[in-house]
């Protein structure tokens, strides 16, 4: 779900990165370490969440908070006494007083890190018009000589608004996108369920209006086009497939208590989400009227679903 | 959060209670925990969480799956192992196959128990009409002389379709809430942060625009109606409560690392809630169109920003 949400957010983003800032709003720790799991193997190139990015071995990527720039008596001296501490990577949260005085304190402070021979990094932008902002911000920042300092926007994000902030032009290059991402806003929970599918007699389902459950072993099949996208998937069950030529999307991952293949790093698990993603039908992934992703039942399953109402009827 | 879910779905419910059934849908075990939390002190009168209940002291009620029932050959054998596992506490499940048939089975098994002096707890509904199917187990149970045994609907409820259930007269004496509740659907998040408000040189403040921050040490003064219910908020400076005549909603709970106050039970904090949310206007508890709580800032914040204001002008 999260992960879902991650794609769509990253789709939206095109080349502009887009890091995990989810944590405050996650259920608790716990909570919290999946989202950013998810986050990660959903596109996100990294994670606020420290914790996790030791966990996990997820790229760590942040700023600090306005409150370190109030703990200060100006902004420029806070901006100053963070980029002392952290002289190759920091971004400065330019938004708290005036953002663009701020902008321009960042400057001065990029000028000074360079005469020490450092780079800063890049500001944040966190309010106001994020598309205006980061034009002034990358004018400014150009002329003064600062044009390999990046634009970082965060400020209640999700995919529309980064889709609608990309067609304004907007000079961001990188989003934290946090309250929505790990909430999976507008969708909080999946209605799937675990049902019972098959005992010692066979396939089981269940009837109750409007929530019939699919009986028998099943696995999935997916159909790939000859341009190598995927075309349908079919739920088929696990004795309809030719284990010759077929494999489908379930495999045994643990036998006899045995795992039977190296776990992926998260990295690995990564690259498959994107590259599985990236084979699904683009008009599957628009986010406005998407086509429905093909999904059929096979006749083995559906001559299941007939033996046991026929059972039923007689039992 | 979560809590004010819980209480607008007991709002809702009358005089019928309502069990938290969240638990699958909580971010991980620590969310569940938090959440089983909350709904309690909201109002719910159990949880389905069993840990929940013993590490909180929370009483725990809930029923069986479907997958209980799916794995015996008929619904009515499945009825009479679990009844005879829980003589005294069973609630069976009736619409896994035919809800109708679901109830006269529920019916047989609750007669064979009267035969060992027990009594079926109640039945649960969790698909179709509810309202419909509500009446007709209450009649079928009434005739039967099972008028004792109490009707539980499910099935994705909120504060909404409980009031709909209510209008249209349904005979349903418990409900279980579960996906709506701990996710707080529509509400996933609440937009609350930290913010740095004082530090050794006074109140500082936050000017980024859209998100002005309110400086100073601060409590809030609830005012009361000669009624007993509360008026109206006004968020103030600590230092403009008369401490001899007025106290504040914060309280210190901790001095010098030691707390001030025994712990309250979970039982006394959702009474202290329950008496809280009843002493509201009624206006700003209705599910549609609720009158917004009067909450205003004091004449002594107002003060602390025109000076802070003030010395950004001249600093």
């Amino acid at each position: 779900m999260i992960a879902t949400k991650a794609s769509r957010v990253v789709q939206a983003a095109g080349g502009s990165d887009v890091v995990d800032f989810g944590l405050r709003r996650a259920q608790g720790p716990d909570g919290a370490l999946s989202a950013s799991k998810a986050a990660y193997v959903g596109g996100c190139v990294a994670t606020s969440n420290v914790l996790a990015g030791k966990a996990f071995n997820i790229p760590v990527r942040g700023t600090h908070a306005h409150s370190y720039i109030m703990s200060y008596k100006t902004e420029l001296e806070a901006f100053r006494a963070y980029a002392n501490s952290f002289p190759d990577s920091s971004v400065l949260l330019v938004d708290t007083y005036d953002t663009v005085q701020g902008i321009k304190n960042a400057i001065i402070v990029g000028k000074e890190l360079e005469t020490f021979g450092r780079k800063l990094v890049g500001i944040r932008l966190d309010s106001g018009d994020l598309s205006a902002l980061s034009k002034i911000g990358r004018a400014l920042m150009d002329d003064a000589g600062l044009d390999y300092v990046k634009i970082v926007a965060s400020n209640d994000l999700n995919e529309h608004k980064i889709t609608a902030l990309n067609a304004l032009g907007a000079c961001i290059d990188s989003y934290g996108v946090g309250t929505e991402l790990v909430t999976a806003k507008p969708i909080a929970a999946i209605s799937g369920v675990y049902k019972l599918v098959h005992d010692k007699n066979g396939g089981r389902m269940k009837f109750a209006s409007g929530k019939k459950s699919y009986p028998g072993i099943k696995n999935v099949l997916r159909k790939i086009q000859t341009n190598g996208r995927y075309a349908n998937d079919v739920i088929c069950l696990e004795d309809e497939l030719d284990q010759t030529l077929e494999c489908g999307l379930l495999t045994r991952q643990v036998l006899r208590g045995q795992r039977k293949f190296h776990r992926r790093s998260m990295k690995s698990t990564r690259s498959h989400s994107l590259e599985c993603v990236s084979r699904l039908p683009i008009s599957a992934k628009r986010l406005k009227e998407p086509r429905e992703f093909g999904v059929s039942i096979s006749t083995g399953v559906e001559k299941m679903i007939e033996d046991i109402k026929g059972g039923l009827n007689h039992g």
